[in-house]
């Protein structure tokens, strides 16, 4: 499987802005050959938004999304992006994985940073699923989430061979530690592909740090972005998987018997 | 607490020669004024024993740990050191935390890395545990126990601020990142202290990655060495641990109800 991964700088509420970024980097990624795209937590809208999420949050099966199925249907290539998902009379952070045969999967971010995210999100109460795509399994999680070894650990269990991560890594030290060492740790100690789409740039009073990573089983990066819009692509090859598997059996040699978690 | 973290070429099967460089190294860290000195894992006796670790164990209240519980308090400084303990008719890969108070604390290896050290020991059955010294919370782990994220999570949830490992990482292109991503990925998601002291050169068929680690809170390097013998020492500052807290919540943010470990 061939995918990409977008670092954009994002534009604040501007839906129509930040999807034409997102359709670009689709036909570059199709040109490139790519099976996949992956583009930041909340892509589509900005991340910068505080308490007008409510206001600009869509159903999961509203316009935003229905539009993003239908550039990937047609293109091609599945989709995946970051959106504020209106449930009701809550908002959740959420992702969509739209794939180009008219699939839908959504996920919605359990781990919530911070004061405001918590003020504008609903923490998800369902645990991350993993589904089938062009013969591989995928999981998808969202920022935070990914910082907790437990969410990555539970969809390798599941099978899980390629988690994909949009996330709004803000600029500070110590994100140099989670995109350079802790992405990479992610996708070691479960001997699968981890691809991580961060945002760039400023949007109001947030910065982001960029460091858009894609990692394999050996923990080494098979592409990295710097601070400043960038699309990835890398082809993702199985065998590395069994290499990996065979090599330090980190799913296999648990011993959950003696944990306390 | 200041540290020190010897890494060390091995003399096999000598026990004299390496109770020498513990010795060297344990005095040199009083020198520095260090209050701990970690050491790799079988650090008395040698790693690549295979079948003969059956002949050279000995319990843990046997004369290899005496002299070292010795030199321990004479020196004022707590030592660590791993070496094949004898338990009635099974072999632990073992290492023993001896304090200058003349306290012990012992632990077993939970997770045997491949067909020879499942050969040679049998696996811990007992969860580790956190003890206190010096007004620090630490626990103990042993090479490929650090890899699962699992084994220091527990630590950390019982409250530890420093893991210490005793390890023997094989000279391999996965260790780059076992020792250059993980070890620091393990401090940063805990926000606590991870010492990680390799043997290091050749010993019979087995040759060592080096690259001992003292990594803190937010994940970065307090020290770190190349592939030759070296003694690291680190001075830790508590307060980087509750600002690391503050700033991730790593372990208060947890959703055990959605993992499925």
């Amino acid at each position: 499987m061939k995918i990409a991964a977008l670092q954009m700088q994002p534009l604040s509420a501007d839906i129509e802005g930040n999807f034409a970024k997102i359709e670009a980097a689709a036909t570059a990624a199709v040109a490139m050959g790519a099976d996949l795209l992956l583009t930041p937590e909340l892509a589509l809208t900005g991340y910068a938004l505080a308490d007008r999420f409510a206001a600009i949050a869509e159903p999961a099966d509203g316009p935003m999304v229905e539009r993003l199925r239908a550039l990937a249907r047609r293109l091609g290539l599945a989709i995946v992006a970051g959106f504020p998902e209106r449930s009701g009379d809550v908002v959740y952070n959420s992702a969509v994985f739209a794939g180009a045969d008219g699939s839908l999967q959504l996920y919605r971010k359990a781990h919530l940073y911070g004061p405001q995210e918590k003020a504008a999100f609903q923490p998800s109460s369902d645990p991350a699923q993993v589904f089938d795509y062009r013969g591989w399994r995928i999981g998808l999680l969202i920022c935070f989430d990914v910082e907790f070894p437990e969410t990555v650990r539970s969809l390798a269990l599941a099978g899980a061979e390629l988690v994909l991560v949009p996330t709004a890594l803000p600029r500070a030290p110590i994100s140099y530690s989670i995109s350079g060492r802790m992405i990479g740790t992610r996708a070691l100690e479960n001997s699968l592909f981890v691809a991580y789409a961060d945002l760039c740039g400023e949007e109001g009073a947030c910065s982001y740090h960029g460091g858009s990573v894609i990692a394999g089983p050996d923990g080494n990066d098979l592409a990295r972005a710097g601070p400043a819009e960038a699309l990835l692509i890398a082809d993702l090859d199985r065998a590395e998987i069994s290499r990996a598997r065979a090599e330090s059996e980190y799913l296999t040699e648990r011993r959950p018997d003696l944990y306390r978690l």
